[in-house]
């Protein structure tokens, strides 16, 4: 169950689709070129191929556990922690004021690929605080950035997102706990939050959660709620950690998957009150959350696309290595290596180009945010902020979605042994169930894809994209090979049932807000599935030309033969989905209640 | 983690697609019209929703257990496996000649989907039973008939099936177990067979292991292998037990679902040699394991759609129950169930179409192997076999596929809950991933179809199916409705891709077999959709007739709306998986080995 790091298909993403010669000359980014990446790239397979990766087994075996309110990690993830906070790694897209590295997403993302391809159920606690300290870069006092922010960059604390109560999952209007002002400035909190990842745990010295509630008297709704740092002990004024707060656990959850990532209940303020500190402004919680989760949520993405990395790469192993059936051809007069059989090829491909399709569009989304925040141009960061916040639903959506596919072609590659644990397949598949559910479900990914990022604009960011992709398609016509032409046919067939549904959507919205709900969860499928699939067509571009240069022509034949496949097996999907979308609305909703 | 059996849904499948009217006129079948049907249903829903259902949690939590050789199931198996024999369950389709209630597969179908709705894990005892019984019933002599028919059709003793050995999983060929005639005209059994459900238990006084090796001196491959029975405990003359036999469990298998179903380790021969007598002629074994093997194919197809409903009606209890969030349309003040939401709906939808659409396909294929086995015509007969046969491949595999997509929209629905274990829902989908495994993976059954049930003749049998479908579009064609016109277009477009599919297979297998089984898992997944489209297209001219004579019009609308989602969300996927089938054949194959 070892684990390498893709690190060629991802620099060639990182170099010809991400394009981080042109990252590296907005300001800020100097020294991040493709030098840098592959330098960062290779210490952090290092790291994760033979520290992290090693311990994920052990994880699902030995999870964590709970007792009298402390929560004990798997063994040795405390040292690997330890390790992964002295290398670093915590602060690498951080800022350099607060002692990060200061690296563009463009490179992050792949680490963070890496790390979560290695041990998902380790990486969430990176994960997590990553979005903490976004949130108070943004929004917190230069007060509460001077006490938090070092100590979260580095490692030694840990940070946590609790927005979850039991009434309150998707609908965050229903958030109920409470914060009193106290005389000195700061809050008494009270509630209890749940599906807290590593809400507590024996990783690091302090966990500093970050906690949506409500300040007494506040409004109903969204807009009475507000964003608190409470931390688990009290900081003081030196530094140094003082008293513990009223912040405990009460339980963990019993999950299918991620076991080793402790999922913690927290009580907060059943004695007394637990100490909190206000984040920015009351009432503007939301908004801040909104920073942690968009930075979650292209993470989880991620997280998708890394554990259908590491069932490829177990699936791949296993179809080498046993022997069963002779090929169907007639090409060999023995039992072959069952990767000889057409479906077994078949099934790897999927997994093949679903991860490459979704790395690409993830690497390319990477470079957009890195333009957004780093642009020396007003006009391009707006362009690449709104071709990055379309991307995050697809990204977070259509990226664990195709996990689920993936992950389950990787047990049934192993037949009967699949299914038994000890193979470590099935933890895969078990693991991957949570992605489309966390940091927002998949039909609240395509709910901010119709509302936010379609309809608003009546369209005219889809369409915009849209006309990139005929860019790609006016290349590919310049091609003469059978397989630029295949994939040009696909791409252009993808396209136009896109701007169909985008038509669909912006036209229903408001309209008809039933019928374009109905096919939100499809139409971010489709969209996913054309953005992966553009990523692809523009690599077997980039593949077909250095291939004709005599470069690592091995490699460019099968980028541009991934590319052949998904178009022909996976981009097909796609004027069918556009059908149930324009048709299929009525059907969605006309059985009633009653009925189900 | 109540569980109600559908009843009426069966009902309607049974007596107007699977015309139990007709059934009933077969010699044999006199007693077997509706009325039975629905008081056979009745009495099998009492059992299974009140003893067998509330165990299937249970079983999940404190699985069979292995110690020291013996098996221990979950704590109330033993006791409801009694009562269910008791009831005559066992013998529900098999002849009363042997002490079974000889009723046609049109009614056993639909039992057997209860059953395994109700308890998966416990259900496969009985399923891997009816295998025994079928093969003994089929190939064995007067006198093992006689000592083994009436005690497994009672249920005082189980059978297994024991093909899979460490080397031949998927590839029989392999096999290495051996037989050696002994001078009473017994043989000795030696080798080692693994994944043998419940291949030990304690559920029943004895166990019938039918079991492939290899006669001294048999051919290679899988023409030298013969079937034997080999009883765990020796059957005197007077049919009381005797000694226990050679054959002992060493270990059983720790897997991701399915877990109260022991998943045996057997060693054959380690103390001599286990007693075993010859199932009809030597080096015939695969024959006869096959008659086993379609029956439990059948059978499994209808775990994957029993899986499914009960998956269904959880997600349905959740979402009415569940409140989160005002609904898109504006219709209510306050946060509703989350039925309410678009996309809730249609991942219910999609449950509840897959689900139903499968049953249906199950339902007419049970009515087929009826009409194959009495009908008094042999021409009928004739053609229902070919119709049972190009469908059992569909049922298994696809019906199974459909379950993993239906159980992890299970989950989903749920949202975080989904994932925690004790909510149950995720229980469906771990146990589901085993049915696209077992009895033939999804490939080998898409092999079968590829070769014996589409290439063999030439795709005639395959056109003769469309052709039927035809006359559906025909009546389809006559209605007024937008629900007809709209199912009849898709019908239309999925039929005329499974032609031009069907035409590429009997093309390429043999000149080409590489481009064939390339598309062979969409083939079946094309087919088994249409076939699943078909069904509710008939199901759908139906309801619109009785609807119109007032007959039940909430149940029928319900079909209507059911078969028209099909339709457009299911149904308009089939001429995607067409290109994919023939346009993708070489991307599936070009990338060389080394390259993965």
């Amino acid at each position: 169950m070892s684990y390498t790091a893709p690190l060629k298909d991802m620099l060639f993403d990182i170099e010809h689709l991400a394009r981080i010669d042109q990252v590296s000359q907005m300001p800020g980014f100097e020294d991040a070129g493709l030098e840098t990446a592959q330098a960062v790239l290779e210490e952090c397979a290092k790291l994760n191929e033979g520290v992290i990766a090693p311990l994920n087994f052990e994880g699902d075996k030995n999870p964590s556990s709970f007792k009298d309110g402390v929560v004990t990690t798997t063994p040795g993830f405390k040292d690997a922690f330890k390790q992964y906070a002295e290398g670093g790694w915590q602060g690498l897209q951080h800022p350099v004021d607060f002692g990060g590295q200061g690296l563009p997403k463009t490179i992050g993302a792949a680490c963070g690929e890496i790390l979560n391809s290695a041990n998902m159920s380790f990486a969430l606690c990176p994960l997590l605080t990553d979005g903490a300290i976004e949130a108070l870069i943004t929004a917190g006092s230069d007060e509460l950035k001077a006490i938090y922010l070092e100590k979260l960059v580095s490692g030694q604390w840990t940070g946590t997102m609790n927005l979850t109560e039991p009434q309150a999952g998707s609908d965050l209007a229903a958030v109920r706990s409470r914060a009193e002002p106290q005389p000195d400035g700061s809050y008494k909190v009270f509630g209890t939050k749940i599906f807290i990842t590593y809400g507590e745990h024996d990783m690091a010295e302090n966990i500093v959660h970050l906690v949506l509630a409500r300040v007494t008297g506040a409004p109903e709704g969204v807009k009475g709620i507000s964003l608190f740092v409470v931390p688990k002990f009290l900081v003081n004024k030196a530094g140094t950690l003082g008293d513990r707060n009223d912040v405990h656990c009460v339980s963990i959850e019993h999950k299918m998957g991620i076991k080793a990532s402790p999922t913690a209940v927290l009580q907060y303020g059943d004695h007394g009150g637990a100490t909190a500190y206000l984040v920015g402004q009351e009432n503007r919680g939301l908004e801040y959350m909104f920073i942690m989760m968009n930075a979650a949520r292209y993470a989880v993405g991620v997280q998708g696309i890394a554990i259908a990395e590491r069932a490829y790469q177990k699936a791949v192993g296993y179809a080498k290595d046993r022997v069963q059936s002779r090929p169907v051809d007639g090409s060999m007069s023995a039992a072959a290596p069952i990767i000889h059989h057409p479906d077994v090829k078949r099934m790897l491909m999927t997994m093949r180009a679903s991860t490459e399709g979704c790395r690409a569009m993830a690497s390319v989304a990477a470079a957009a945010y890195d333009a957004a925040h780093h642009h020396p141009d007003a006009e391009v960061r707006k362009q690449n902020a709104a071709f990055y916040e379309f991307l995050v639903p697809l990204v977070k959506g259509y990226s664990t979605e195709m996990s689920l596919e993936v992950t389950s072609l990787g047990v049934q590659v192993h037949g009967g042994m699949g299914f038994i644990e000890e193979t470590g397949a099935a933890q895969y598949y078990r693991d991957a169930k949570i992605l489309t559910i966390y940091e927002g479900t998949t039909a609240i990914q395509a709910n901010d894809l119709v509302g936010r990022k379609t309809a608003r604009d009546g369209g005219t960011g889809a369409k915009a994209i849209a006309a990139q992709i005929e860019k790609t398609e006016a290349e590919l016509a310049k091609r003469d090979s059978a397989n630029a032409k295949a994939v040009h046919q696909r791409l252009k067939a993808a396209r136009e049932a896109f701007v169909d549904v985008v038509d669909f959507i912006a036209a229903n919205t408001r309209s008809n807000p039933n019928a374009a709900f109905a096919g939100s969860v499809p139409y971010l499928m489709l969209a996913g599935n054309l953005m992966a699939g553009w990523q692809l067509a523009r690599s077997l571009l980039v593949a077909e030309e250095l291939s004709a240069k005599g470069q690592d022509v091995a490699f460019m034949q099968a980028k541009i033969t991934t590319a052949r496949f998904y178009a022909d097996h996976i981009l097909s999907r796609v004027p069918g989905t556009r059908d149930a979308i324009v048709d299929g609305a009525d059907a969605v909703t006309a059985l009633a209640i009653e009925s189900f």
